[in-house]
């Protein structure tokens, strides 16, 4: 039975970008060798980072004052490497959910930090709105799309002070004016790639500016000096990220995913409205394009999460159980998922209302 | 024509564990996804992992009370994690060569760092002995084999303090008694899969004894606790880490690949030794299974040193260049390496010796 893969990361990716990371493993380039066994310092594997870094660059429309690196650890891993390397005395953060607070929490070992908005008093269903970021911060930082809760920035806020932020789980789903932001980092997991790779785009006149000794790994400027290749990258996946991004660049670039995206996001969201079953957790204005959770609805708030899950698993569907923050159900929604996944996944909705739920 | 990959790293791996990372990529376990896009929290991954760490675990008779870490970032991470976690006043370091030096730097951020020993008189071509290790270290590191200058320690060293070792370019090919070790850390991509994954192993009660506060990612007990989950690990990395150690498993464990490598290391230094053109230019006593470097003799000092690349490399010999501290030729002999390779490398330095070189 044909899959339908809702997982929230790692996540679906593009079927070409599989088969040829594949075919790679067993011979790159018809050279003889996998590309798992050949050095990082080969002609072969810098063309496929360069090639990386060429195409995030064109795709994203990243300016030349910027850096992109790829490093291994996780986006975890840039909770702490974001103020290593810019906390001077006090930095702000919005707070928008779980994995806006693990990047707070971290801050706080290198200075003061400020909590500048929040949204946890409505359990993060929400982005907040019309705060004041003072000017007096080494950064703001802001987790542009909050995968658990399925709340999203819908544009590139204004900011005073250099801007940082997570963009694990939105990056490339829509176009965004990179010259706002100071910093962006994520995971490759959902848009661009498999585990095991994170990308950092970096304006390089940022750093340098702190007084502490910071370990060479943990220091962009190394990374910079040398091409990401100060150690071994990750080489399998940066390769399937050049394979994503080929094929994102392919089918159009991200206008073309963006307006995909907000189609598959509209038909799904549009079927949580009229369903009687089901209902949106989220406000309106805030709704994530990427991560779309739903819970059962008033009606129904006494049926087991378990009829539904099994009835959408019986049709192919996977990685819809909900996160237990949240509850109920998520369908998350990467470029890579296909249109006829989300109307899949909309007529198994119609179906349970129809003939599964005894409500 | 069939390649001879003698790559210091990353390297040769096991063709069945190429050819299984293949396979999971397009379809793992026949469960209609990819193992590169489904969650790591699913069954199937946690197989995965669980199954990497329990192989280590027996092939190198690791004992219960040590610790097993798969993470991210690559050994030079591990120069900056062993200190934060370890350091409070004094540490000492055997200074071997490049990696021993580079770990070396990163630990003077964090405490007082004693050089206890240093192969730098002789350009690191032997391993220091006969030398006394402070009983007032917190811990004293060594780098067990030494990728660029081909030198090893050949037995595990007793040591009054804690011993760390980085044993990235080592690792499972000898046995090693885990219980005089209190961490052992390395980059996987040489006799243990691919780039991308770093393992850790480490005996618990050595951690918590530092003042300082540790990000979370750097803080080993982060790991523990979690059992590498913390975070987002690097799937597909630790997959072909667990295909590697089955097959090093399949074919008789370490014991059994310790003969092989002893074999193999010993037709090429044998061959080195006898043939007119070349020599080797470190310690006999302390020469490494691994990395075998050798440089032209005397007699043929002055011969290009493209004259036998290019001549091995139209015999599908790749990865042979020296690396430009030693110079010359360095053949990489890891586990996957089969000793067809290594006899046709000594078949083609006999060939160059009576047909190519003019000396």
């Amino acid at each position: 039975m044909k899959k339908h893969n809702f997982s929230a990361g790692p996540c679906i990716l593009p079927r070409v970008a599989i088969e040829n990371a594949a075919a790679a493993v067993l011979d790159l380039n018809g050279i003889g060798l996998s590309l798992i066994e050949i050095s990082h310092r080969t002609k072969d594997f810098e063309a496929v980072i360069d090639e990386a870094t060429n195409l995030f660059r064109e795709l994203l429309q990243i300016p030349d004052n910027y850096k992109i690196l790829w490093l291994g650890g996780g986006a975890s891993m840039q909770f702490c490497m974001v103020p290593f390397n810019l906390l001077n005395k006090k930095a702000g953060y919005a707070n928008t959910g779980v994995w806006a607070k693990k990047a707070m929490k971290e801050a706080k070992i290198f200075g003061e930090v400020v909590e500048v908005a929040s949204s946890e008093d409505k359990n993060n269903t929400y982005i907040p709105k019309g705060y004041t970021i003072p000017t007096d911060l080494d950064y703001f930082h802001i987790t542009t799309n909050n995968t658990i809760f399925g709340t999203e920035y819908q544009t590139d806020i204004d900011c005073p002070v250099n801007l940082v932020a997570d963009m694990s789980s939105d990056i490339l789903s829509r176009p965004v004016d990179v010259s706002k932001y100071a910093l962006i980092y994520g995971g490759a997991q959902k848009n661009m790639g498999p585990a095991g790779v994170t990308f950092v785009i970096v304006r390089e006149d940022i750093l340098g500016k702190v007084e502490r000794a910071i370990p060479t790994m943990l220091d962009y400027r190394t990374h910079i000096k040398e091409g990401s290749m100060f150690n071994t990258p990750p080489v399998f996946p940066i390769f399937v990220v050049k394979e994503t991004l080929k094929w994102l660049k392919s089918i159009g670039g991200v206008p073309a995913i963006n307006k995909i995206n907000v189609a598959k996001a509209k038909l799904l969201y549009d079927e949580i409205e009229r369903n009687s079953c089901f209902a949106s957790p989220v406000a309106v204005e805030d709704r994530s394009l990427m991560n779309i959770p739903f819970i059962y609805s008033e009606k129904c708030k006494d049926t087991d999460p378990a009829l539904f899950l099994d009835f959408a698993k019986s049709k192919g569907m996977v990685g819809l159980k909900g996160h237990r923050l949240v509850g109920g159900f998520r369908a998350s929604t990467y470029n890579a998922l296909p249109m006829e996944s989300v109307q899949a996944l909309v007529e198994c909705m119609q179906e349970f209302e129809k003939s599964v739920c005894k409500c």
